[in-house]
């Protein structure tokens, strides 16, 4: 953004209104005593109308943003009649991988007991290595949906591939876009084409721009709203996984006002973390979280280190009602088979 | 961490059991048989005499400590009387330049009047250009010292040279080490030589090992105690001015066992998200809060657009002592002059 | 990498000679005097054999190579008759979107004449913004062939879709995968079943081990042959679009053996710095060189600012003619449409 | 930079000429038709009056450069005689740390022999732990500037501390300021005030211009030079020990016409990868390379892995040599010690 002055103007004074109202300008000097301020992207959002009131004020310039959609949605966004980004954070949760009917069932169980409302498991495993365990695919789908809809439970799982999209809009009421996945326009196309809500991962390099303009990728070719989930980006030390980025859910939250869901399973690869960043990822601003839950993390046939046991989830959901009274509210009663019928 | 195998010994179920305990493993096969496993660093912790139990596992190796007085710091520590990383959250705050005697004056009447216990200012300012402004230098370390007395608050303030290390300590009962000092040693032996306590601000691009060597340094040369510093590291992503790292506070609270405070003015230089980091860095485990005040940040000489106004800051307090009732513990009654000689 | 001691071995006297042959080796310490060595990942590659036959040593072992196939891989590779890798660096240019027939018949012709051996041109372009050009799609594909085969080129394009794999593979002799989608494991798979040969943009965050990970998907399903490409990656630093990594080049070249090609009109995104950096690139080991062109860049739909005009071309190979005399040797004779029968 | 507009100037027009001049012109909208557009930092340099004479541009403004006295450098620059950022490449090499006087003394005599012309050691070692060794500080001093001056070399070594100024200030001919210390303005400070020239590397995570205002601290403070040094940077890719920023020197050299050299030797921390990334780095335009050499690498004190051997050291200036004719020119004559009065 430009903030341009009148010939003449009390260039300073401008700078200093300019900071009063917490902006960082950049003083530009043009010929014949022209004066420009550019506003550095970390400052703090202003309308434009007060910047052009400002006394000695020419003229006021801004990039038309590239994400007029996801600018003009609104919150909260209701998905499957759950609304998120509302005043009750949502609880999505589940196994990393979907490996039997019975460990899907036998999770689905424990956390709806726990007031979760999205069930996640995955059916199509992102891998970096061609002979890592890619996932049990469309069977795993229809187990994940089984559990789900035995316990009142909402489905996120992720497509992988524009092949596989079909069948995972079939089930699912939240399609996840994996990080690795969140600049492959392609698959975003076929996804959103199918007219669902997306849970739109942040790339693992990607910035926060880049983000909501994936989000205007969904949006533009026809999903029903988008939810955002920062899952930590790349970094140069290894203390964790990756780094979890809670400013950038802060922004979407407080500035943006985009419902933005935080996954602090894969932003840490670290089990004994997660309680206080779960609440701290609340505390930003966060409308949920996204959980990875395991009965038996030796087993997992992926990422087991970082999975929650049964009982660590029941002690983090505890911390989390002490911390965060709102997440105590109980749910809207299970809906069951017949809510499917609506999806 | 390496886990070495007895021959013969079943690797899978070590394996199991390792992801289990939420380490990370490499598997590494040798000649004849043998197998290690090499545990990635962010893994969750935990004693070594609990893997050497596990069936099969011939022998753990682990590299020596590189901070050993650092393991050793236990919490809380006292600082001029103060407990930080105890049960009641510390505040600290003022502006980022100690500009005259009546701005500090001001400002530390009403920080006092809010709970916030230290005091800070900048007398001696690290700046990226000669042209900036470089402080007032001692005169303005008066004026601090002055402020804090006449209101019972204690002072943080940064030594940026080991030339001006004496005046600072002289001053000072927490002298802060700045960002772009964190790996200059000579000035990590100066500052400890004084025997005071340290607030110790992590590098832009430091790991949180180096960070720790970096209290090393400190407590080896003498500093009484050490308080860690988390300001946000550069990031590949200009919507925040740096990337807040609360991953790092969670692991040097809830790991090391170590006080760390986060300074949410540097770490995003927006102070219109300020409030949710600073809930969520408290939630994250932060000892304590550093954060930039100023009466009238049009007319600041330094990092106006990020400091809050002095209502903006008694707006924060308020959402503090909602999410966290132990903020609001009455501190303890102000220590005047008196105390003062025993410093 | 892990070297286990005997008991009673001199540690230091392994640890010397490790350091001897460049290994970055740390120290671990086990029960009852056991000694091991944790081998740094950015040390010399040593064989196994030397190390277990240091005196002392009792066992090394190493973790599997999770890229078995890109490690059998041999330099030189041929795709379509030209040699990648060999003594003489391959030239790939063109401009970033095919247009028009007559901006790539004119682009064509021009570059022939000076050693191009690779048309390069975007039919499917991928883009951050759903609203910016997405490229002609089939019929510049066709375009491109055309442009190729009247001047005894090669052709080179991005497959950015599954949905778009056999259209590219029908006319592309190199199919490319762009840094976007080098983590998208679907599109490497239907990319790869096609039994081309593939180059491979690193991912932009993407470490080298990710990006050898990607080539194995590659050659596992299918791909002839792939070719590495280094485009720049992500930094904290505005001045340079990306941070072109050649030490990642001289690794895969001279480490790896495999042959890597920069793009250094990406890596840079600035025309004037692109001749030094062509012939660093290829003094680190490219073997070969990716470069964007435009006949008017101030028209060009896409990237126009980073294309090199044509006579910015002709100096750009006159440079690289001075400094790298192989670059010179006359390529083999344009193979024309007869060629074309045997792709 | 900002170009401004007239009102009904054609816009499109003018961001064609802009891309064609190689800038990234982002287009920021006003009100009542006015248009202006914000000049990426990555675009190519062009003259302000190139810019102002497009037609319908209004006015062009551009921030005041932070690093007057650094743009106002000219090339090449001399130091005690030699000439850096000439035609021919200089050579700077040498231990890590100055371990004794034979070894110095051997060292010396065998780069003299190879067209070395600084001598580096290290007295005062940067290291992050305060339990490594650190340096046998003054008379590693005199040492060092005894072998230079037995073989007609000129010395480069760091300072460490504010304290350690006047003895290094007393023996270098180029006083180096390490990575950790670029942002140590009051270190910065009291080595210029030597009014000798600087060897300033770049900081681990420092932008171009911070750099270059790190630089500009020296000149303002009295340093009669700056030779930059590029030296690598943080990354998120262990597979080099650090990331060799070689846009970054093109960038100096051929943008802002400053001496640059690089020291791969950390940069990489590989010995196998020395030679292919010395020879790029001259050819992106290092005006000269910095590289550890070590009699013995398993004895050194510091950074063994990464020293090149004696016979390693003749192979690299034999491919250097080859690659780089230039650097085959003959010194000027050893000055032997009847130069040291003059320096």
């Amino acid at each position: 953004m430009i903030v341009w002055l009148e010939k003449g103007a009390d260039a300073s004074y401008v700078q200093r209104v300019l900071a009063d109202l917490g902006l960082w300008a950049l003083r530009l000097d043009g010929p014949e005593g022209t004066v420009g301020f550019s506003v550095q992207p970390w400052s703090r959002k202003v309308p434009l109308e007060t910047l052009r009131g400002i006394e000695g004020v020419a003229s006021v310039a801004a990039p038309a943003s590239s994400h007029r959609l996801v600018d003009a949605a609104t919150l909260p966004v209701e998905v499957a009649g759950v609304r998120i980004g509302g005043s009750r954070p949502v609880l999505m949760a589940g196994p990393c991988s979907v490996e039997t009917p019975g460990q899907i069932e036998q999770v689905a169980g424990r956390l709806a007991a726990r007031g979760v409302t999205f069930l996640r498991g995955g059916a199509f495993k992102p891998r970096s290595s061609p002979y890592a365990f890619q996932g049990h695919g469309e069977q795993a789908l229809a187990w994940l949906r089984r559990a789900a809809d035995a316990h009142g439970l909402k489905v996120v799982t992720e497509a992988l591939s524009e092949a596989s999209v079909p069948a995972v809009a079939e089930v699912a009421d939240l399609i996840q876009v994996g990080s690795r996945n969140m600049h492959n326009s392609a698959l975003l196309q076929a996804i959103a084409r199918r007219g669902k809500a997306v849970l739109l991962k942040r790339g693992m390099a990607a910035t926060v721009e880049e983000w909501l303009q994936a989000g205007e990728y969904l949006l533009f070719h026809g999903a029903s709203a988008v939810v955002f989930c920062e899952r930590g980006i790349r970094s140069f030390d290894a203390s964790t996984r990756n780094l979890l980025d809670l400013g950038a859910v802060a922004l979407l939250r407080h500035v943006h006002q985009l419902p933005v869901v935080v996954d602090p399973s894969h932003a840490l690869g670290r089990r004994d973390l997660m309680p206080p960043l779960a609440r701290a990822a609340l505390a930003a601003g966060a409308a949920g979280l996204l959980v990875e839950i395991h009965p038996s993390p030796g087993q997992a046939l992926s990422d087991g280190p970082q999975a929650l046991r049964l009982d660590d989830f029941d002690a983090l959901v505890d911390s989390l009602e002490t911390a965060t009274p709102a997440i105590r509210t109980p749910p809207a009663p299970p809906a069951g088979r017949a809510d499917r019928a609506g999806r």
